[in-house]
């Protein structure tokens, strides 16, 4: 007998991490590439038996008009990031994917990313609030009857939403209930409604972005009378993973970090958004406050994240931190991180639905997967902010698994 | 009752990172500055009931004829790190550490280290072994007893040896004991004469140098013997300290590091002994090992060590590293740690007879401090090459410790 | 018969460039220092047979409340940038200086450099417009009389003021004049006001700052009636320095610069004042326009500039310049540069000092000294951009100042 | 009627460089490039009418068994520098370029170069030497008749040799002649000898390398004897010429360089051969005697060239420049140079073709273009070290010749 797929329903399906992560997937069933990059192909993870790649389907909601195939190309051009060669080699399987996507939603999403919807997501700026949540769950169960999937794993991969107001954070759940079902205008952000549908649906959930989606009170409420897993949020990728990597260091040296400066260059879609400030703030902040929780106290910090046109998808963030050691000596530490965006990030994704997979598969289990830590730069749950003990704590929750 | 203080007893006494460490114990004594760097002043490790600094006498071995506050204004005028204000408020103190300084011997050291001898050691050429091991020993005891101290931990801070050959490395505890008593040249080098003089005087003993010391199968051997703590080798203060940071990054990421490249340069005088391919080859192979250890492959590497007279004790360390991300992208991290060398060092070496005399005062206690690892770039006895784990099992044992 | 000495009067006399070229002038007459960083010291300009270091005597406006004595030991603390036994050997001497620092003005300064002001200065601030202006203009007098001065350079160190309004720029010379005999308010910014002071008192005036001073089309008009010498603006001494060394050759080498950006931080008085979005525009604008102009076109540029207190007056600059290359190729050019800004700029005022007192010995000659244009970001009357070619003018005027 | 067309002879056709200049010829031709990286196409030149990029075809001698496309995408793929579709765009061009190529020679290569030797070249182990010079000019005869080619420019693209000995450097012209009519073996380098060839053959020479070719005294005679133009050596595409560019600016702001060190890593062919210390140490030299001669004092230097494996043709160079400015105070510039060494040197070889060929249409002209200064690390009778200061000779010959 034949075990069933799992989905992989992307919110931001044609972004380009999405899209990386579509033309990766392909490429690992075909064998076309190694598995750098992948979490989960680390040697101590063979003990949990994960879903081979090639038991994975991809499908998603997205807001723009374009497809799996036109975002790979763009991308190959602008960034050089994929190889021609493997481009058609994966065409195939990219067009089926992109006939599983299905337009999102437009709510509460602030203006910079309304202006890049397209026709197709434009057509239901009339539905009412408690249709737009009865389609986007259609579409998810719709899809995982298509391809009669065991499971499907919804995750976040839209681009960053404004900070989300005090009174959704302190909404109940009975309050978010009845709005969702009288209300006109949602109390909770675009990213929260896809993952209701999710929940609605019965998937699994991962936020891979600064967005609120599960991570308020009355969403954590609600996956637990859902009982569905969640996690989130935002990808540790790059100058944040540095610094939850780094900081501990400085901490256990008992160095005194007197200021961080980053600074963060990039050239992609995702950092046209930031460009407004709105969605920026939200991003800067998920950047910012481990260094604090780390050192236990608070360094002068300066983040920036700007928009250079030249750079694509290549991220180079410089670093510069002053710190102080013995007899109140002054040096200095500085870095250049050049990597693309979406490489980085694409993996941990398929990683991450991989271990969500496999705590689905134990059964019975629901809440925040709080070993998953180590993959967020605000992780929910979490009891420590510092990378490697993050990672023991996914090592230790590999071992738990293995012994069942 | 006051409590009987603690001997320092540092092979290498006027040398760069001990004048920084009499610098720093005399001003931290006087509250003249701050704790930054010291490991031991952790909030974690205030639970030990660890020796106040006032506590702590130095004296040692040298083979140059200068002095503390000879070294002293050396440093603060060619590398400015000490404020003139500081060396004349410790001055008093320095003058009292050089009356514990004796000659050490040159026995073994290499034609480089021989060169800097002083006419005080060159009194001592024509002693036999037995008579040199005889004096040395004496040296240590008669430090103990002139200031009535309760414990004395001897940590080797000398210039780097050229590496031991074979013969050394397989001498059994038997031939040792025998050409120490009847041999006419030495079988171990000088960094090991020292160290069994520390045992014979019933010290515990720290190796804070690539050189061998007590890093030898009979070496082990005879500690047990002897019932000494010990501990090595080569303080981990700069690039390679990052190396154990970083590394672990890329493996728990799956990055597949492809190259990582170091060069190093400073203009002090271990730079200038390193300036001796043979003992350079000691230090890099002691920076270059831990990456394969830690990667579980072995990348292209490059690690140079360059004398460059204008940085003074300015270390500059400039790392590329080069890895392979998912779909086999290539992509960089550059980093250059600014830092000097005895600054950085000096406050470890203080950590880390603190916590010896902690240890011994548990009572009954011997071998190599595996604990300690974290301090080392090649730590004996290590179970792990990662950083954060090591300093992990410096927090389990101050756990135990504390408990007791 | 010796020759009478020559005034230095410093608009922003205590600030930080201020302070060192007051130590630097003491050291040198002293011989205490060598000539590093000193542009007329080249070999090239002996042939200009310009003024000792001992012929210069210095004084000025200043808007706090503090001495040369006081700021040089902030500095020597907080920046580590003069040796406490040379700020001793100096003291005398900056005694005699501070006692020819008179009160400035804090007309149309801004907010941020008026919150600085010391009492000294606020008793003026209920004079009317003529009183301020024959105050300033006596100052400079009686200091010339006092030390029998043969000529008095004055050089704007001040602070950065908000850019002038366009009303400013469109003044004519009998407005001005009209306004200053008459008006209750300035037309012009403070930094033009002592600059007309300066011109009142047939002296030379140099603006080292952002600031407007004589850059104004009636301000220039007013120099060639007064028959004065005078030079601007804005020291070019750490990234824009690069920028105009580094532009023509991506330009000569037709290297396609896509983005050039560049993130300075520092920890100064100046960085504070430039925490002023107000005062920062002025600053950025200056270091921005002169890609432009080098490489023919505009890349996508962005400069920020961050007070980082950690830093003193150490400034860390990192550029990133995205270039494409042959064949459409991108690639890329990253600098750190690390220099104190005092120390950079501070020679580069005595050098204009000493090149502007030999072009006023000529004789009969006035207007913009344009071949200063190596000096400044932002050079009046410039015939190019490029620091080498700008450099060669100095050379060329060199060689024909030598043969007369 | 049409114009005869100008022929590219390269040494060393294969090589990165040449296949590069190969692949961007065909594309500039096609018009499937822009010009960026091409000097040769900066307006300033437009007076010049330089001949047209369909103007020029290409052929050469090789010592390997390789072709143009083979090695173009063996450079695409393991480089990433060309893209596919460009590639086989130009296919066609580089197959009939491929025809043009013949059998060089391994007389004097060394040993590394001539373990790359294919068999081919073999062939002609056991030719007399004056085989081989006939060989060689024939083959130079026979591209320009087959092709009706109205000159031949031949460019030396071939891996450094090792350093010449002083034999070759005394030798007159009488005994090189004698030597190449009558000897058994060579008393230059086989660089030479290619370009004996070149000039019986009656081209112009261009030095691309750090080998001698026509830079010792006998050589630069016959080109005067046999009346050619020729212009070397070693082109400068990276860390030497931000060398050139940045050490006039510590010169002329008389900023005391007291270290600077360079450390180059890349991956390709050129960087094989380099880590035979014999060839490198020809390029160290090249790169470093410049400094001298700017600075106008020996600064303590490094510099290393190493051959990572993984960076290919990126070639990254680090550089640390230490230096004093005023009050003796100590400050460091870094820079990291990202680029592909090929990408950076092919334009400029067809730059100088093209320059070398207007030169030759003038008529009657010979001996060293050192007007061609900029384009070399060690420029043959060049007047200034300073690239901008080349840079405005070659605007000065371009002023001379349009004028004409």
């Amino acid at each position: 007998m034949t075990q069933q797929r799992i989905g992989i329903w992307i919110i931001g399906a044609w972004g380009g991490v999405a899209t990386t992560a579509a033309v990766g997937l392909s490429a690992l069933t075909k064998g076309l590439t190694g598995t750098s990059g992948l979490v989960s192909e680390n040697p101590y993870f063979k003990k949990l038996n994960l879903r081979d790649w090639d038991q994975f389907v991809i499908g998603g909601h997205e807001i723009r008009d374009t497809s799996f195939v036109e975002a790979a190309k763009y991308f190959s051009e602008n960034s050089g990031v994929f190889h021609p060669a493997l481009l058609q080699a994966v065409e195939e399987d990219l067009k089926s994917y992109d006939e599983n996507v299905k337009p999102g939603t437009l709510i509460h999403v602030g203006d910079t990313i309304r202006s890049l919807a397209g026709d197709a997501v434009r057509k239901f700026d009339t539905e009412t609030l408690q249709e737009t949540l009865a389609r986007l769950t259609a579409d998810i169960k719709e899809f995982q009857e298509k391809h009669d999937l065991g499971h499907v794993v919804v995750v976040n991969l839209a681009s960053t939403e404004p900070p989300v107001d005090e009174a959704a954070k302190s909404l109940s759940l009975a309050e978010l209930k009845d709005a969702l079902e009288n209300g006109v205008t949602s109390p909770v952000p675009a990213s929260s409604l896809y993952a209701i549908a999710a929940m609605e649906a019965g998937c699994s959930h991962l936020n891979f972005t600064p967005s609120a989606a599960t991570d308020l009170p009355a969403m954590i409420e609600l996956a637990e009378e859902k009982q569905v897993l969640h996690g989130g949020r935002d990808g540790k990728t790059g100058e944040t993973l540095m610094k939850s990597v780094l900081a501990p260091m400085f901490a256990h040296r008992n160095l005194n970090v007197m200021s961080w400066v980053g600074h963060n260059i990039f050239g992609n879609l995702d950092g046209k958004v930031l460009d407004d400030p709105v969605n920026k703030s939200n991003k800067v902040h998920s950047k910012d406050h481990l260094l604090t929780e780390i050192l236990g106290y608070k360094p002068q910090t300066l983040v920036s994240i700007e928009y250079i046109e030249s750079m694509g998808d290549w991220k180079t963030a410089w670093d510069h931190i002053h710190f102080q050691g013995f007899l109140d000596t002054k040096m200095a530490l500085q870095f250049t991180w050049q990597g693309t965006d979406s490489i980085l990030a694409a993996p941990l994704m398929l990683d991450m639905v991989r271990f969500t997979e496999r705590e689905w598969r134990r059964g019975g289990r629901s809440g925040v997967m709080s070993y998953l830590s180590s993959f967020f730069k605000s992780p929910m749950q979490a009891t420590t902010p510092e990378f490697e003990r993050q990672y023991q704590q996914l090592e230790a929750w590999a071992d738990a698994v293995s012994e069942e």
